[in-house]
């Protein structure tokens, strides 16, 4: 069976985004702490980790990772945070409540809009997986209703030695989630830990 | 110069005790799974490092977790939540606001009651400690003050797999803290995370 997983940036405080998330700061001020720096960042001490996301082969994202946030102008093209060529190439399903056309993007992959929850979204991204995996991305609205719904079979934190103070919070109100540790490693920038959800 | 280091045991969702803590849940209710199952379960998958936190030679505890709350009857002859032998063997040094004499118990060990603030009672520790290690034990706000302080050199997360959903965060008003991990290692119980703090 198609297996489910999810990573998620996070600070030591728990923050998977800082305050005040916009256009300019799509994951908090702060938050790009959370991704940039090991992702995208020179060293490659967590190549293996970052091959592992993108090796995905098929995608969930919340409407405001993908953005405009709700009710925003639909018309302006906008193709969300990842530029015209996303790193990733595989389908992406984006959780909106807005009607949307298929977006093919230039790098090959197309963007879907699943306005009938989050069930629906995983039944037509397990598909699209077939035997590889289903990542759910983010953001932590997203991860925690997958989690809250026990669809998920594996959670990756990739623990970033910030304390961010204030922002949104990957575990609120998923109270007695028992989880099973079964990775850990760090790196200068990030202690990548792995988890089973029985 | 002596070593000063902390360990605290701590929630997926950075809780390091649970709510409502009293005399019959020192941690909070929930907070006891923090320590107790696997500092002093059965498997000893993690005896490296329960034995590098008893081997300290000081160790610096607030006065909660001595007990009992601030302006309870010290005459009720309390010795604190480690019994007449506690497990480890180094003089302790207890945070408080109440001036009390010594404490020594059966175990050979002393508690020694500082009421003249954290650099005081770290002084006092690292005259004890020589060469050792000073282990500053906790609660969350205990550790949190040395931290605030810039008094703590190495941070130890003992992260066990659970979401608490309530209670003390270790890391509330600690925005900014920068941290370097330089240790990672999961058991199937908890997760051991070592920071360095510069």
């Amino acid at each position: 069976m198609t297996r489910v997983t999810a990573d998620q940036g996070i600070s030591l405080d728990g923050f998977t985004a800082g305050p005040d998330q916009s256009h300019e700061n799509p994951l908090g001020v702060g938050g790009e702490h959370l991704l940039d720096d090991w992702m995208f960042g020179a060293a490659d001490d967590n190549a293996a980790e970052v091959e592992a996301i993108l090796a995905r082969k098929a995608f969930i994202m919340g409407r405001n990772m993908f953005g405009p946030p709700e009710g925003g102008d639909w018309d302006e093209a906008w193709h969300g945070w990842w530029g015209e060529d996303p790193p990733y190439h595989a389908p992406v399903f984006v959780l909106t409540h807005h009607e949307r056309d298929d977006l093919p993007m230039d790098g090959g992959i197309t963007f879907h809009f699943v306005t009938d929850g989050i069930e629906a979204a995983l039944d037509r991204a397990r598909e699209a997986a077939g035997d590889g995996e289903v990542g759910i991305m983010g953001g932590a609205t997203t991860v925690r209703q997958y989690l809250a719904a026990g669809l998920i079979d594996e959670l990756r934190l990739h623990l970033v030695p910030l304390v961010l103070g204030s922002g949104e919070r990957l575990f609120d109100d998923l109270a007695g989630l028992n989880l099973e540790p079964v990775g850990a490693r760090h790196t200068p920038l990030v202690t990548h830990l792995t988890y089973r959800l029985s």
